[in-house]
């Protein structure tokens, strides 16, 4: 743990910014089931295990967000490293945040001062092909915050101190496995997924004692030659692998089911050394959490040749289909489609594209893709639309159960895919795509989608494709940003723009979230190399 | 000329921020001759000439300042090469930044937008020993804007474009020479300063012709042997050197002199090898800017041993002293002294220590330090108040013309100073600093100081010694900043607190600027990665 000497000091300059007295309590597992009951915390990635991204508050709405103005700044100094990409915990008006590559930091969430930051040893050389030497968050659980390493180690640290509790070597950094997401933690487990797709990693979810570090299971994304699924590998699995699960899943309660994303399959623009549907890949699986056994899966898009990484977040929400209740997963895809499954059966309920896509002419009756003619990659390029970041990305979407919208922040991008050999040894790319395309139109927009049925209600135009979070509120708010780190509020109902601030911070990826402290809402962006607090004055 | 995909995009994003009409003028010499008739640019380093870094704005004022909110950020992507230390330029709702290391930048002084950005090519390898790898800002006339680079080029760009209209190699960075110091125009010439002094380099200023880049002069703060001056360095002067003139000097127009401060003499902690006075090193020249000669000198710290760069900035004020009106400078030195010069003569008027000094037992009637024993560094280090840093640094203080008093961010710093022999062939140091005491109190503070006498009428404590600007306005406002990133707003009178603002980035070196667009007044801070310009709702 390192304390600066800045932060020594800041123990003394009362006179400025008074600490409160933090009350760091443990966080118990009916606080995290009822995280939506406490909206003054922001409890978890995705802010509850249904991952609606939905805060109750209220403080800040639609009459006087106009008003909001920063409360505090804080600058981790982790420029050039890698675009700040976490999505902050807060409980208690403490708040966990990451900062690239790996480093955990403890904020008074009301004035922005630093209380602990720890940073792991980590190997000089670390292998990061295709994964940012960032980290997306922490869970918190008990009196420990959790958090995964660029070097692949889950480490669980105390969260009054920042001292290591225990520190688990996943798996072998040097075979490609790296962890930049945010664990997800239920009762007494810590559930943790890999990076590492596009270098052939055979992907897993992995599940240790939240007390001990112990591990309870491990729930392949890649079968092994003869189990079921390796049939859709052809003949021979040497040299092929992937199915990353680089996001944060969700999780069912009372279903005890996670949902979680699985990245594209490996080499990324080669399909020829493996033939057939390569699952689990660019697939949401349902696993039980107490045996690590898949329940089911859905693949968006079997035998992808575009890097399109389903690791979005799947949101959990209950609708009326047809008139009758029913238990739903809503998943906006890199590959350009919106999917809405029964989240019990994992079958497909509804879909269709929320972005331009020139690769499908549409979805069959059971959202498998009907595939288009001359749409693989090929030496000279072939311009596909999504392009390899995809319709959605990384960015979480958010649901308003009041408006039953869905908001996710769309690009409308295309590129020229071009095929490749893999190189030997430690496999890159093999292949890729141009991204700028000169004379065609490319852009972003937050899109607001009815959640059951995907048809866009409204949209608001950004010209830069982002790669940014929404949050909703009970305010009849949506928050976003621009990829330039222009932070915006829109009309939940309308998406006419309420409220813009420009923090000049290029790479804005991480997930706006929004807490209270002392009877003040506060909502939080980052951007460059800044997180900001708002608030209303 | 570089520019951004995302700046590209800006021009589209009109829906967020509209581009207001920038009328982007010549700036004429009469413009900077009476700078302070027109508070709403801020056209110099210093303000004005005089470099009171005082401005007549009133629109954010004791009463109101309370609520000052973030307007927009700036955030030029530059962390780890070197604090901000910029000194923005704002002259018809364009501001003119400076980005570690030499980078220039045109933004839309309303919105934070960028207009152009220029980088030099410099080599991979720059000398630059006892140099931070930083720029403190340009200088505006005409349609042009002047820089000097880290590789020690001045470099004139079309302040339209960012194109480069003449670049000028002044002197050789492998020999040491470097420029990160804000240059100064008068009618017609640009009067630059030079960095590398602890290495040993011959400082020196020079002026050279704004339209064409033509060298008018230059005047060398180091004899040759054999000059005048040459008998303060001992017998010979091989291996000596030192003078830089890094900070920005001022201007008085009526008696056509410029005010220079020079900084150490080379080697920093052993003194054996020039025996003397080592003139001119900390010292402040008066120079006649049309033929570079020096009119007088005035030497603050004789045979320095403490690296005690007297190249903090000279401000111009005019007093009665003793009932007769005085033409007057006063100098806030590194060494820990306060002194008041006429300016006209050079003579000492008033002066004494301003933060804790354990070197001298005072200055004599000529305003010359009266020794004390055993305050040499040794090899064991001797404990000496201030430390190499400073009693205060190359952060400007401020001048209020209706408060009279002088404010200054004081650094209450000591450090074990070790002597030792300087390096061959690149000479560094050769000793230095143990910085942190153990057991002794360190601190910072913006000390407000009646101009004439240097008696301190009040003092706004901070725990971490800062090296921050303060800003006067006719508000009644003092502006500064802590070390941490804490911006806050003092009463000019009594000191008290009014406003704070935490931006939580470390290394908070730039200076605060106030300008107005509008109809609105806008407070222009930096700190870690970002820019940000405060105004009131």
């Amino acid at each position: 743990m390192k304390i600066s000497l800045s932060a020594a000091f800041a123990l003394f300059c009362l006179s400025l910014f008074p600490a409160g007295a933090l009350a760091q309590r443990p966080v118990t597992y009916g606080q995290l089931l009822h995280a939506n009951d406490t909206p003054q915390d922001w409890l978890m990635y995705g802010g509850d295990y249904s991952s609606q991204r939905f805060s109750r508050l209220t403080q800040v709405n639609r009459e006087n967000v106009k008003n909001l103005r920063a409360s505090w700044i804080y600058q981790p100094n982790a420029m050039g490293e890698a675009p700040i990409e976490s999505s902050a915990i807060v409980e208690g008006g403490v708040m966990y945040i990451t900062e690239p590559p790996s480093t955990v930091t403890a904020l008074d969430a009301r004035y922005g001062t630093r209380i602990w930051s720890w940073s792991p040893k980590m190997p000089a050389r670390i292998y990061t092909i295709g994964v940012h030497r960032s980290n997306r968050g922490v869970a918190v659980y008990g009196n420990t915050v959790y958090v995964g390493t660029l070097d692949c180690h889950l480490v669980a640290l105390d969260a009054i101190t920042g001292a290591v509790k225990w520190d688990v070597h996943v798996d072998q950094n040097d075979q490609g496995y790296s962890m930049t997401g945010a664990p997800r933690v239920l009762d007494g487990k810590v559930i943790m997924g890999v990076s590492g797709g596009d270098v052939g990693i055979r992907g897993f979810l992995a599940a240790y004692d939240a007390k001990t570090g112990k591990l309870l299971w491990r729930c392949y994304t890649i079968p092994l030659p003869g189990e079921p699924g390796s049939e859709t590998w052809g003949s021979s699995m040497a040299g092929v692998g992937g199915g990353g699960t680089w996001g944060t899943g969700s999780y069912d309660p009372d279903l005890n089911l996670i949902y979680w994303g699985t990245g594209n399959p490996a080499p990324d623009y080669n399909g020829e050394a493996r033939p057939g549907a390569n699952l689990y890949t660019d697939s949401v699986i349902a696993v039980d959490p107490d045996t690590g056994k898949m329940k089911w899966f859905f693949q968006f898009t079997p035998h992808d040749t575009h890097d399109w990484d389903s690791i979005q977040v799947p949101v959990l929400f209950d609708a009326d289909v047809d008139g009758k209740p029913r238990k739903l997963l809503a998943f906006a895809n890199r590959n350009g489609f919106y999917y809405v499954l029964d989240r019990v059966t994992g079958k497909f309920v509804a879909g269709g594209p929320f972005v331009k896509q020139t690769w499908a002419k549409g979805l069959d009756a059971n959202g498998q893709p009907i595939m288009l003619p001359n749409t693989e990659p090929t030496p000279q390029g072939q311009l596909i639309f999504p392009d390899g970041h995809g319709g959605t990305n990384l960015n979480s979407p958010s649901y308003n159960p009041r408006t039953r919208l869905f908001y996710v922040n769309a690009r409308e991008t295309g590129a020229y895919t071009i095929s490749g050999r893999p190189k030997v040894n430690f496999p890159d790319f093999g292949g890729g795509g141009r991204m700028n395309l000169s004379g065609d139109v490319q852009y972003g927009a937050v899109r607001a989608l009815e959640a059951v049925t995907g048809e866009m209600k409204w949209e608001y135009k950004l010209l830069a494709p982002a790669e940014v979070s929404t949050l909703s509120t009970a305010g009849g708010l949506v928050f976003s940003a621009s990829n330039e780190g222009d932070f915006f509020a829109l009309d939940a109902d309308t998406g006419k723009l309420l409220w813009a601030f420009s923090a000049g911070g290029s790479d804005c990826e991480a997930n706006p979230v929004t807490y209270e402290i002392a009877g003040k809402q506060y909502v939080l962006f980052a951007a460059g190399n800044a997180f900001i607090a708002f608030s209303l004055p």
